[in-house]
């Protein structure tokens, strides 16, 4: 009911509000009309993902990515660029991972298709050989609980299909891929195997990043496509002779030094206040991460980019910050907090585009209900580039870290999701899985809020 | 303004609406579950685009099709299924197009990516050679009218980018396809060349309907990609000697006959009253037809599905319609308003979807003012599946022949429109530019609809 209710108070105010809101109606029309027709985000991903391509933390297209970060900004118009140092965690795949079911009937049974999760131990050169035990979700695993010493325990918790934001259907099915490992550790296994968190209809394994509880061995941990993770479902149930042997070759090196890039275009009237705007410029290791999250890089270059070039440049210093490491670490977006927070700097407010370059459908966000309230009287300017959502409750990863240090209002592009989960950490997050309007149109949302905020926060 | 005032009314009788609407909104809930868990419409468009394919009217897949859509409104359940003949026209492509541009320079020039348009007269074996006047729009053709002549005219008007709803920027563009070949025949044109109507980031040509007027002479017509269409231009420019080659070798034959499969699920109260629930089963000669139209056939199946299924069936007989030969001449739409209007069918309303299998916003119509207003009470109801579009007029092309017959309420499933016309009536629309959920949302959007109407209109 709360889209019910919400316009009774708009409309009361109807007669006040509708003069300003027409001046920011056409400014809007403006800026999308800029972003529309002259938008350089869609060919800046292009470069990223087709010329520096997957880039982990620690990786050497990790420091590739810095330095076409640096350029695009300078080349958007930023008037400083700089880069801030921080450590961040070295985790590398090594050789490519296998794993295949054992089994003493005589059929031919293709290769499991796997990736480790990141973070992982690898398996060792012998690698886990065991029977294994499929669970439906923890508790069913605490049901089990005496049955799994020495196997492989295999988590094949499906994705819900009926939420329709499938963040929703992500937030409620992670926590398998993320502390899966220790809890099977508690009792006894030797691996574990997760089922994919996708709706997706093909057979790619998609990783993300997995913790261990040391209180418990750590233990080898891979995330299986769909299709494999239905087969091995199968087979564990119908044929008692199968066993599973598997093995990856991932570990965690030494931390090292990567960069948040940041760009400014200095504020009109306040230059030491500061909206912040980013993606993350990592991915992981086995895709171009075109839309986690080189799509929120460009968006947030593009802001910039638009606003100075017809003239909306904001009163406060705009930050534009490519933040280094979200995917297994956040360490990019904790430092920025950090010096934030040491340098007493005021943020008017951080805003995030992590869910993909998808069609814009509103914001999430976190901050004190009466910049909220004002934030949702806006809501009929942004109905007509397609965005109704702007009461939900959120915020990103990386600005939620700012948000925790100081307290800024955060909020995230709240993206159409349907598509996301499909490639999300997997194969198929590639710059043609990107489209160059829906791109647009999220870069031009990015670029209005801060317009607005900026004008009445 | 229009979504700004419209909730007052809403919020006003709130006490009455909120019981019933809580009872509705839970039978939404559960048939989105059930589309969204059980749904058939993906795996139906697999078959019909992969072993079926392009299905032009008067082409042996059009009979396939045919075929293809009694068997699957079968399985999905109707009580009755049954084929209504109507004549169809039978245009064909015949050879494959070429064009090239022919200079007097000594460079290099890859051949043009053109494809004749729908209905369009063949060149002859000869082809056409001549020179190229380029002309942005209608009125620029007008004030060039006399260097016409022997010429061959290329529309290069561009796709406008600023538009929001990708279907205003077909609307602004169309006019070149459908009546350009005569508006420039008319001055003495040997042919023309059409921009496609696409903001596409590939060079793919998109065809599509156009149609003579009968006071001129008939001349051949093509599209041309988008990338072909800039390096025309430039060297239509930039090259005085510059010609154009081109060569197609289409023909309009006599018509044939085709078939609207229609299946009925009977009316639990009113069995002679009739919902109308379709899209079209024919598709260009170039492609799968998989966004256009395929979605919107298996979508209208899977709402008498899943109605069925999970015992939702409406009180009046819901008619699933695959309509015969939408593309290039309204056939099947118009016997099927002609029967409905000869036997004094009454028709509660017809629903279309023909904009695509993509995330639905929520629906376009044109009706009474007092229907549309209870419609759109509806709202609230929509909103949480992600639908908030629901006042716009409008209606599809098949549904308009019914409306225009007898007058029934009409609406069309209102898509999120980027993507579309980077692939509408060109090689790119295949089975896998259509998401799996994005389809099945749209699917229970529809049923939701039919279920709302059935209540209370």
């Amino acid at each position: 009911m709360r889209n019910f209710l919400l316009p009774i108070v708009l409309a009361c105010s109807l007669p006040t509000v509708t003069i300003a809101q027409q001046q920011d109606s056409l400014a809007l029309r403006h800026l999308a009309d800029e972003v529309l027709t002259h938008s350089t985000a869609y060919e800046n991903l292009r470069t990223l993902t087709k010329q520096v391509g997957a880039r982990l933390a620690g990786s050497p297209q990790m420091v590739k990515a810095e330095q076409w970060g640096f350029k695009a900004l300078k080349a958007a118009g930023a008037d400083t660029v700089y880069l801030q140092e921080c450590l961040v965690p070295h985790w590398v795949r090594g050789a490519k991972e296998e794993a295949r079911i054992i089994s003493n009937r005589r059929d031919f049974i293709p290769p499991l298709n796997i990736l480790a999760l990141g973070n992982s131990v690898g398996s060792g050169s012998a690698g886990v050989t065991a029977p294994v035990l499929e669970v439906a979700s923890f508790d069913d695993l605490e049901a089990k609980k005496d049955q799994v010493k020495g196997k492989i325990v295999f988590y094949n918790y499906h994705f819900n299909p009926t939420y329709v934001k499938t963040f929703h259907s992500y937030r409620d099915a992670f926590i398998y891929r993320a502390f899966g490992a220790s809890r099977a550790a508690k009792y006894g296994a030797l691996a574990v195997i997760v089922r994919s968190m996708s709706h997706g209809a093909n057979n790619n394994p998609h990783t993300g990043a997995m913790a261990y509880d040391s209180a418990y061995p750590k233990i080898p941990a891979v995330a299986i496509g769909l299709q494999d993770a239905d087969r091995l479902s199968d087979r564990v149930k119908n044929d008692p002779s199968a066993k599973v042997f598997l093995r990856t070759n991932c570990r965690m090196l030494q931390d090292t030094i990567g960069h948040n890039v940041i760009g400014e275009l200095r504020g009109t009237k306040n230059p030491g206040q500061f909206i912040t705007v980013g993606g993350h410029l990592d991915s992981w290791d086995v895709c171009e991460g075109a839309q986690d999250d080189g799509a929120g890089c460009v968006q947030s270059i593009e802001v910039l980019r638009a606003l100075k070039a017809i003239g909306m440049r904001p009163t406060r210093t705009l930050r534009v910050v490519l933040f280094a490491n979200e995917e297994n670490g956040t360490r990019g977006a904790k430092k920025y907090a950090e010096v934030a927070k040491t340098r007493g700097e005021k943020h008017l407010l951080a805003l995030e585009s992590d869910g993909g370059g998808f069609t814009p459908r509103g914001f999430t966000s976190t901050m004190d209900p009466a910049l909220k309230a004002k934030m949702i009287s806006w809501k009929p300017l942004f109905e007509p580039y397609g965005m109704h959502d702007m009461g939900e409750e959120g915020g990103g990863t990386d600005v939620g870290q700012l948000h925790a240090a100081i307290g800024t209002p955060m909020l995230e592009l709240y993206t159409d999701s349907q598509r996301y989960f499909d490639i999300h950490h997997a194969a198929g997050d590639v710059f043609e899985a990107v489209n160059k309007r829906e791109l647009e149109l999220g870069a031009f949302g990015m670029a209005g809020l801060i317009y607005m905020a900026d004008l009445y926060f």
